[in-house]
């Protein structure tokens, strides 16, 4: 099985800069993490970053066909992004959502989601390892 | 007359995938039927399709001039976009929003529309026909 | 096919009075059109104006049997009349709205429908010619 | 003692048409079987169905002094008429509200009646029936 | 000057039933004041009741040419009726509407009142005074 | 037919204390009733009361098998408890609403019914005697 | 009978500045027309104009036992006053509010009044007569 | 490690009836899974099911200096308890919160939880597993 | 005259657990500060905590004709509890509710309380102190 | 220690006017009640009562340095002022919030204090001894 | 030019107290940066600090004619005054608001202005340097 | 000091077009306007126009290490970008948010700021003078 990846807006910056606040672990040891995690379930990852709402439309729109599953964080595009909501919900592929942070101890503004509804599922609040939660929840959902 | 047509988020996908969901008909042959009825009525398109906000801004920050009115089917922007409202206010060319599902029948946040305001009109539910009576109604506004 | 045309209340002064403020097109001249529109069909319409909400209640009740689509302008009854929404969803016949300004543009109570969500489609602010494009649009809905 | 039941908009067409949507009781067999409940009772009952918030409105205002108690299905009218309410209020004759659905399982707007806090008491939920139960606890009320 | 007075629904029950709730003042001796109070002012009066929002839309369409402002008191309508504002507004005659009960001291649902912003002023809380008062504010309008 | 009659919180009080304010109608009185009412059915009731949001939940849980219908006065738990909800909606066993007084009458937090939407119907108004017609309507639902 | 006639804040420039905005009416001219209907109704005013909620509190809570009513225009403090609501309620003395523009026809947050509830009546949107009809309905209320 | 796991309201049905609706996977699998995985990380559990909003406020009451972490099921009771919340904030133990169904895509009043904004994090959506994924995720934190 | 003191939930934890949070004072020297204030005033107290809502609303119940007042700390359930309020009235015993803390400077669904309305007053913010006041001022109502 | 006393608006008429309403005690005697409990704890008080915003922020603007704590009835301020809410919180002296009424049983827009939050605790509901109450938890609080 | 300089309620305090808390600059010293920006535009500045709203009123009323512009920091009135913004609209004098603290990263109901609508402009969270923009930025707009 | 400038959507046709609306001030001229200032204060600007939400994103995302500062004019991702606002908030750079126009005096929509929680302060009615203003702002608040 092949799973997408997205990290969504400012998480190109994780462990990269202020680790005393974010904690030392980078994106790239998130992937590589994943990425055994996956090999592990015989199956593989493709990893997309990106700050910009319409490629993360156009990466889920191209996804069909190629990817069995997606696990995303859409970070500060969860609560605003009707898009990304319509393109997981056209392409058809079953979806988590993750994310690093405890979404619903933060502002008020925060604690809603418009991507969840379309998701399997969601994790949230245990750092980094959210994404593992969330990569083991997807492969174990798909093949359920 | 030359008139710009923009198919926001998603559209991409339309009637090649999921053609049981979506119906066949996809974004080239509305765009066909567009020229058609331009034609007919001594008038040109020319087709924008983007999933990204900023993309769909520029575009309209340049048509000034060249356009002389706009055919947009802002999709899952319709309903969070200040950014494309403002594009379509300061162009200051007459610009009619169509929808291909009767949004008013949809989830609740999809029942408001950000860009209706600075629209001469909209026109929703009619599937792909949506995007011709829009091109007409448009062709008719231009030419009272 | 018959099509019932129903215009809602204060539509009997349209072009009448004021016509520097509401256009110089009354409804006698917009049923013509329809006529014509609907005759280049093989079709033809009825028409029923009414400032009495039972009255437009009345006529969609005895529609059935007897048209194959309503083309609807409920005016200020849009954003209060349950009855007339319960009267379209009963007599299960395809429905237009039409409104002559954008709705969208105007007082925030005006900004949303009772009527469109069961209704095919809704065209809002092309003035007299909304009937038109919805009446085209009806009759191609209804022959799809 | 007589009773007067008024029936609301739409209501006209209960069981005539789309019995497999409606049902096949009809509104004449309702009648029926509330007059057989009435007689058992030694009363009596006098019907009227309108579409018209307003003819509701004259024939409650006409019902003191002639009819001991009123029992209403006030339909799409129950969300909607401040008239209707004010009408009751006035007349000061025990009103029983009852309604065919659930009107707590349907849409939210739905959920709302401007009409029971002037009566006695409502019931909703039991289709047909609901009219039953309630002249029944309407005579009770009368009579205790 | 000519002037129409509308008393919206339930008012045709004033003064008669009830006496010890509503007072004894009815209808008649409310018109038979305002008509004294018009032709003091070289003016007269037409006065309409009735309980159908409908009617009260016909009546005031065709008030203009006829009539140089309107008094009404639109009850139970004044909190729901879009319709009876669009009239108002489109025969563009001053109008006063007045209330006998001080409807900002009643339940929430009528403390707003759809016809006031259309309307030159509100005078509500005098009883059958309100619409003496209204009357002599009308006609000082006009002669302003 | 075995029916599940459960009473809510503070149900247990009634007819025994302040019987000025709640009427000389105990609990016990209404179970008779209803015992009656079952009987001349051929069917029968149990009576559960408590002020325990967990019990009730604990009985509806058992209920399932056992009984073919569930009467529910839920009181105070009807406007807060969605446990109560979930277990009527798990229990998949008809369940009919009832309330003393009119809810809808009361304070503006008593009006919204969290359990209604999960039953067959909901009768509220006719103190003891809303029992009584709640039983004979679930009877009849469950015979039809 | 002795009046107390109570200006809020802003009103001392009524007239003297900004005539061709305000009107050349100024607040001596309103005390003058009032002193003169006062004195044809056997009664006299005392007038107070204060920019300081808390004066105008004052002032309410001297004015018992030496005033047979109030005559108020409260300007900005209508709006935003729980102190001046407060004062008329302890006073127990009739009072009217009145203003010069409709404020049902200006921002949505001048269109609730906080003192109307503790008043006989409101008069709002006739300009300097808005003062004339409410002393007048006043020393009506007062010798009813 | 002692790791205290709760299971609320209604949850004691799960699997046991219905396998058709909830799935074949009871409660006693639930728990014998999280045994195993508790042992292969050299922990164990303890496990409470209760419909008592209390009993889970006592359980947790007592939970403090007797075990490392707590996975709870709040089911109904994430909506509506205060208690609880409370009852977690002051054991001061990490507490993970976990749902089978994906909250965020049924209705608006489960989409908000009273108890997360206390917890490490939520998990939900992914049937029996989210028990097991959120077992693991507290063990991954405590060992953190 | 003797007194019914309730503790709500979580309250067992008062000056046990985390004295450096909650402060040293537990429930036990609380009461008997309590028991000795009610010595001197010639009065006795029952003490009685819960974690129950069920448990505390049973209490209530039972509590006429035995105590002449209730002092309760309805802890988290002064936000969510119907059921408390509701015993609180039909008991019909002077009741006084007090909080430890100031429960308005805490979160905003802290900030209401369902049970103040049906009490004689309230105390919140004075720690173990408002247990005092509380019951001096109940004992202050009770012999006045 | 000096307690500052600040009495807010209308309070000076208490027990003055209207004894029937407000009872027989007068600010007077509520003071010598102060001072009686202030003199037995070799403390004093200062008294201050204004119906003036601004002079209520001007006195607790002076009061550091020569007060140890602020006791306040802001009675109409409490809900509309925000500068007192800025003078408590700027002047750093622990201040105790009371009301004679129990504000939680009045008109909604009583329900809420703007001053609370800065305060060391709030007390209402017990008439003239709410004062009372509020000094001696003031004392205490200060020599805790 | 002459501007006229007016400072809010409990700004006399600024830096006089608590300098660890609000800074070590006074009113003084702001007042005479003011002085000299002025002097160094050929303006001069007339300062008014006051803690009621009635004087600030009063001051704005007398400024027509003597004053080309207006600086304001109304602090607490800012979200409560609805007089101030009605003085300031009806001097008609260029008023620039300006905020020492950043309003937005504040309490919620702090974050709406009142008076900002009918300013040229409103510069907040820059200390005592807020003025100093705010004069540069209003003389700067009356030399434009 | 290295000062980073960013302008967001719709900028780019400031003053080049509609100059009669916009005003004949481009985006050039004010960039070497801020130029100027910056090199008044041995400081200088790099400056970044963009319409898409993401590339501001990246471009405040590689800010950190080479910049002090950050002007930006949000435009309408103000009032919806939380993926701006958490770029700002992680480059924990001084920020500064300007208006051209007074945001608080247009549609209700644009009145809310997502950005300015998390900057200095903001400035916002003054034309191009407020990037003027709010470059002298932050370069004052990274000297002080």
């Amino acid at each position: 099985m092949k799973i997408l990846v997205i990290h969504g807006p400012n998480l190109q910056l994780l462990g990269v800069r202020n680790p005393e606040v974010y904690g030392s672990v980078d994106l790239d040891t998130i992937n590589q993490q994943l990425r055994a995690i996956a090999a592990e379930n015989q199956s593989s990852i493709d990893v997309h970053q990106s700050n910009h709402e319409g490629e993360i439309v156009d990466t889920i729109g191209r996804s069909r066909g190629e990817y069995s599953g997606i696990l995303i964080n859409p970070a500060a595009y969860t609560h605003t992004s009707v898009a990304i909501r319509d393109a997981v919900e056209a392409a058809q592929i079953p979806t988590v959502e993750v994310h690093l942070s405890n979404i619903y101890a933060r502002e008020s503004f925060r604690q809603h989601s418009l991507i969840a509804p379309v998701c399997v599922g969601q994790i949230s609040g245990f750092g980094p390892q959210s994404y593992e939660y969330g990569l083991k929840a997807l492969l174990g959902h798909l093949s359920a």
